[in-house]
């Protein structure tokens, strides 16, 4: 999954400095994207932005929801090089899941201040089907399915306990990063950073085995 | 908490009629708010669904933040009939807690088809300071502060353990919440629902106290 999608085939130079504007451009949508939403984003407003013409943005992405999609995949491949990266070079089992959480509160801590796509995208895109929504719910779910591999790799290893269901242990930690991102950045409750990892220390406590003192 | 404010005096039969006009245009606006987001409310939308003038419609809201705040409460209000009220029906502690959370569950299923303000009013609202975003989270901690007095009413109470901090485990219950809407609405996961009802099952058998059989 490429972060700039549907570049038209030129000659090699003019390629290369095509796909480093249409790069440019896609930096500067997702800055704008999190301030106003991937609905709020026009090839209009993104092209003040950048002080390019309307049709110069246009060139380079066929339609506002071409822009969209390449927006949501920029996204996740930030998301992949903060959260799911760095956590892969961490150990299987508990260590890559622990460092995968930490990370995934820790992006959520960072972007306080400018806003998550992956929340507000699902309530823009909730009911308008589409290429746009299909992107960010199969970026999503890509996120979902790591952590739910690394919480099943815990279980293989003997880190967790037999009993422990993968899917559903994935769905309570999805749960603590969103109620932590909705009391943090909605509710203005600094103490849901503290909530969340202990909610996860408990979690993971309630399911160690007895041979790892996890 | 009133779910209609604002209401100027007059004599008591036109206050009467005009306290159900605008009762009409609060139901009406509620309805057109859970499908366009409660930022994409406008008078004019409004005044056209409900055949009204705009001028009619801004007689009884003086402004669009009036006719929203009113909006908020007047969910709230419904909040309260459908999960709130009912659960105090029950006996204090563990069973009103349980009810609490099952009639939670219950409106989120009910409301798959619409929308829940709660959610995308967070989204819409996060950076908008003004008073839509102080109704929606006062309104917001309003249920939360339930929630944990639930749940410190069960620890009074002996059905749950001294150790169960209300604040932790009241976050956790929200995020099963939040989970489960994220997953079920926008994923479109229907597993979600049975994840997030034994999410809660496990939550309270870790902190069963021995004497209950909880």
């Amino acid at each position: 999954m490429a972060s700039v999608v549907h570049t038209p085939h030129k000659s090699a130079r003019t390629s290369h400095k095509g796909q480093q504007t249409k790069l440019a451009i896609v930096e500067a949508a997702l800055v704008l994207a999190k301030r106003v939403g991937l609905d709020g984003l026009t090839i209009g407003s993104l092209a003040d932005m950048m002080h390019m013409s309307k049709s110069g943005v246009f060139a380079h992405f066929g339609s506002r929801e071409d822009l969209q999609v390449s927006v949501v995949w920029e996204y996740h491949e930030r998301f992949r090089a903060e959260v799911f990266d760095p956590a892969m070079a961490h150990e299987r089992g508990l260590p890559r899941l622990r460092t995968l959480f930490e990370n995934w509160v820790h992006h959520i801590n960072a972007e306080i201040a400018e806003g998550c796509l992956f929340t507000s995208g699902a309530v823009q895109f909730e009911t308008q089907e589409g290429p746009v929504r299909e992107a960010l719910s199969e970026s999503v779910s890509t996120w979902l399915n790591a952590l739910r591999k690394a919480v099943q790799q815990s279980v293989n290893l003997g880190h967790l306990r037999q009993d422990c269901d993968a899917a559903l242990m994935a769905f309570k930690i999805h749960g603590l990063v969103l109620s932590l991102h909705y009391q943090y950045r909605f509710l203005k409750a600094p103490e849901a950073v503290q909530w969340a990892q202990q909610g996860f220390d408990q979690l993971v406590r309630a399911y160690a085995a007895p041979n790892t003192g996890a």
